[in-house]
């Protein structure tokens, strides 16, 4: 398995520190290095061994890395990104962990200087806690990692980010970033949009009689609504349009309890579990 | 701990085989007597130690009984305590353990002749399984049961019922049946058909890009179609209501992302995030 050189972490919440503790735990690269914005990020992320070395300088911090990840919050992935290639060595690969895909990988793709050169990545791992303390070595293990290429990506940079991810323990598959945003809009954004407003929709008085089956619908409302507004601003065209097939659904449901229609009610029910019963988990 | 003498369970599914098992478990009741509509039922349930006697004879069954627990799906039950009710022994107790309490209670509320009383109940516990395989002697441990009286309950019945549900490891609390189904549309019944709308609305081809989010979302929607069309429809007018009011909160999120307004689209999250932070689990 290939060893990096060294790979530069920008921002080690959860996923930039998972990445940092699975190159460690598994001997992937020689050096890690971290840049927050906060001191106290990098503190939790060199006490967890996360990183090797932390900064806040991104100069400093990006400087001999072969490999830059980019894993802030997707409203500031491209500048990120943008600023990472004008310090960063020449020749140097960058990739983001970001939840959308098209907006970040049209503002970058082909468009920076000195070789560098930007390929979109997107682990579906996660989890509704955020910060570096809930990072996990095997967070993206048996995981999918969706890599986001165009007509000007090199296969040679396509094959790296294959084997990065590849030895994180993540499953690797390839479609163009406007596809990603299209699927991801119905199996993930809409899904926390629906949570969400279960959880919002739920009257105060009545949460002392939620049992598991409120308690796993809603489980993703628990995540930062900041990092969520900007994936659902990042992608709302198809989000509207995921959203508008979820409305759909549910107005049907609306009117079968209305009309008592109790056939086509259960042929809906029956629509959504076999739909569920698909995945083993 | 009060011991009982016979308990007699009318449907052996998850919930009345979990009863059977819990009862056992604990050494709360010499006879646990099964009663079924196949023998295959009763098969596993004699095989998992869940009761002590199976029978497919309603009158049979529930013979020498002090408890009845009628644990059969909503539409069943008003008619199998009814039935239960002029083959026991007079005097006895009735409950139910159905998902909805006001039709049934209406329906069976002082309207039981020799002295044979029907007092609802709904333990908030359960699962998207079924059948008496998946059930477990710990089911109704640290979980809520909702008993309902009404004004001809009387205080010695409700007090019977305490013991058995807190025997069984439960908290009970006690709520009138039209108070528990306005809040349990909120809490249990909206969830399932949010996660069912949600799983059938994912198109076929999307379902390989699922991640943790919508397994989560969508958990619920595995479970019985027949049995939840039957909850929503003895329901349906608070379904309704709760629907209607999730439906507003979606057009809001909606129209925030049609506008383009990040400050509304966050405070939405925001009240989800809020209201899922209050719960631990």
């Amino acid at each position: 398995m290939k060893q990096w050189d060294s790979v530069a972490i920008v921002g080690v919440g959860l996923i930039g520190g998972s990445i940092g503790l699975g190159l460690r735990d598994r001997g992937l690269a020689r050096q890690v290095v971290g840049i927050a914005r906060r001191e106290a990020s990098l503190r939790v992320a060199k006490r967890m061994g996360a990183v090797t070395k932390g900064t806040l300088d991104l100069a400093r911090g990006v400087n001999g890395a072969e490999l830059v990840v980019v894993c802030t919050p997707v409203a500031r992935i491209a500048a990120d990104a943008r600023a990472s290639a004008e310090v960063c060595r020449p020749g140097a690969l960058i990739t983001d962990v970001g939840s959308t895909k098209a907006e970040i990988v049209a503002a970058l793709d082909g468009a920076l200087s000195r070789e560098v050169r930007f390929v979109g990545s997107h682990p579906l791992a996660g989890s509704e806690k955020s910060g570096p303390a809930a990072a996990a070595a095997d967070l993206f293990v048996d995981r999918t990692v969706v890599v986001t290429p165009t007509r000007a990506t090199r296969e040679e940079d396509l094959a790296s980010l294959d084997a990065f991810w590849t030895a994180l323990g993540a499953r690797v598959i390839r479609m163009s970033p406007e596809a990603h945003d299209r699927a991801l809009a119905a199996t993930s954004h809409l899904p926390h949009l629906a949570a969400s407003a279960l959880a919002a929709s739920t009257p105060q008085g009545d949460l002392g009689l939620t049992a598991s089956g409120w308690v796993d619908t809603t489980r993703v409302a628990a995540g930062d609504p900041e990092l969520w507004q900007q994936i659902f601003m990042s992608n709302r065209a198809n989000v509207l349009t995921a959203l508008a097939r979820y409305e759909k659904v549910l107005d049907s449901l609306r009117r079968c309890l209305e009309q008592g229609n109790k056939k086509k009610l259960t042929a809906i029910l029956q629509e959504g579990k076999q739909k569920r019963d698909a995945l083993a988990s």
